[in-house]
């Protein structure tokens, strides 16, 4: 009895670390915004990423990017190289700051300049993942199947229609599970053997 | 019976998520990294941020630094603006890339260069707070008491001899629970009317 007992309490734990943690809907099929995502795992930051030409970049205002992944499918991740049914990104965008208290140089981060999330529900969306934008608000507008961010995402995401190339820890997992794509190991392939 | 478990259960499974993220120690005083310590609660990152002279930074090989807190101190933060005994962050230093994959621009981040931490225990350290240096070990060596880390923290911590005003959320939740200190205040006020 005393086993079955600990048992029990063990499998509640764990489904007490797992549950209620991917993404919401309202009725219209906008996405909550979850009220703890800054406790969710963090991926990565940048300063001024720009994906088009150098030229559009906006040196003298940049925005950081915080990346955060519901906590249970960050762990399906370093198990599988793979993201499960239900997984959410929370992009969050602030402003950038040089200097400020002791700091002289360089870039901190400050204001809350928008949300953004990326969904995988394999039922709702015939493509699979689909994306939304928060603005400010606790509600996320859906963006069409076929946005600039789902192309973007399905042809250069290194996972899964996931950018794991800038997260530096879980591209070593991707590569230890051999779930990088073969677009991605190509031009990888390519990228390394002009640069020598 | 069935209340009492249920009773049980609940309290086993906020034992859970509590217990054992706060520092552990060497027999020798060195402070363990926690395996886990990517799957705390983020804080913030800087890129290439300069507490000397602006002439010191180094431009041409920046480092990004992530700052991440066991998650039972950042929940106990959030209810009252300050850091419990037994506290721990962990700041890692990574590299900055520019060019890769889509980027052209700004920065990503990529290789660890250091993991830094800084440990509550009022017991351990007559000074309350401490800094590990770790290097790229699982194991960091303790500085001096005077060390420089902690004198400017001390210093110039926003709040309980830490840099909360690096960090977007927590700055907001100690001008709530006025946890900030006078030191900081005080130079904000300067700060503030100097820009006038």
């Amino acid at each position: 009895m005393k086993k079955a007992i600990i048992l029990g309490l063990g499998a509640f734990a764990l489904a007490a670390q797992t549950a209620n943690d991917g993404p919401q809907f309202t009725n219209n099929g906008h996405l909550t915004l979850p009220k703890d995502y800054r406790q969710w795992t963090f991926l990565s930051s940048g300063l001024g990423m720009t994906y088009g030409p150098a030229a559009s970049a906006d040196t003298a205002n940049p925005s950081f990017d915080n990346v955060f992944v519901n906590p249970s499918s960050y762990r399906a991740f370093i198990e599988t190289g793979r993201w499960p049914d239900k997984t959410m990104f929370v992009l969050e965008v602030r402003s950038a700051t040089s200097h400020g208290s002791i700091n002289n140089a360089g870039h901190y981060q400050n204001e809350l300049r928008a949300i953004e999330a990326e969904v995988k529900d394999e039922k709702r969306f015939p493509q699979k993942w689909n994306f939304f934008a928060f603005g400010l608000k606790d509600t996320g507008n859906p963006l069409p199947a076929d946005s600039a961010c789902n192309s973007c995402h399905s042809q250069n995401g290194a996972a899964d229609n996931t950018f794991v190339q800038f997260y530096p820890t879980l591209l070593e997992v991707a590569k230890k599970k051999n779930t990088l794509t073969p677009a991605y190991l190509q031009k990888s392939a390519a990228e390394a053997a002009g640069a020598k």
